[in-house]
């Protein structure tokens, strides 16, 4: 398994240990994590850190050019607000560990030249399958559904 | 003018004080402001805390109806990602103080039947061109661009 996938899975556990949503992400330029996230909702109450925007929160101020050279990993399809901030900054290819349990943005953003790639991993699906059934509401409100 | 309007002004004001980026927004719902935010990206080192989402942070964890019987005021034209966050909370109304100096995701909005009403207020206007004349290098930095 790719590294730095498996660190975006290792980010969702981490948010999974802290009663948290377990989704992770990594950022990376040129083989360089610039940031790691996890879904902070639970954590921080926050309703703007999903996955990526912790990651992009974590890697901080970067040059525009960075970051469009860089690659994005997360481990579920990206909701309209996190597809929003990587065609903001520009990032050129996005590797998303499934589709299964949430399909995310993923046209908007192919229409926007950014390359996807989706892996569906069996241990992503299940962790968000587990998730999801142990707390439906938790989740619901974290893609904004009722 | 409408005082939520008003409000938002105040937050970019608010933020220019502060040596950020004068961008406020306010979010509301029946009448009552939820959450007021600034762009904080100088304040906090954020690059996730635009206006817009500042005032979603601001404003916490809410049911899913409320963000859907809410109406977001913010200066300027919503990037992609605050363009995103509107669009996955599922907020109908969004008013905007101007889009001349930088013209966002408007059209996203309205594909995506939401109502989008654009002032383009002098205040507003004048504070945005002010702010890019004396700090080009930072505003590129805030909309990813080089």
């Amino acid at each position: 398994m790719d590294r730095f996938f498996k660190e975006a899975i290792n980010q969702a556990k981490k948010g999974l240990l802290e009663g948290g949503i377990p989704i992770g992400s990594v950022i990376v330029h040129k083989g360089t994590i610039l940031g790691r996230g996890h879904n902070k909702r639970v954590q921080k109450g926050s309703v703007v850190l999903h996955g990526e925007m912790d990651a992009f929160e974590n890697a901080g101020r970067q040059e525009a050019k960075v970051y469009k050279e860089s690659t994005i990993y997360t481990t579920l399809s990206p909701c309209p607000m996190c597809t929003g901030a990587i065609l903001l900054y520009g990032i050129p290819r996005v590797v998303i560990g499934e589709n299964m349990t949430f399909l995310g943005a993923e046209d908007h953003l192919r229409a926007h030249g950014v390359e996807v790639i989706v892996l569906n991993d069996e241990e992503c699906i299940k962790m968000m399958k587990d998730f999801i059934a142990d707390k439906p509401e938790l989740w619901n409100e974290d893609i904004g559904e009722e």
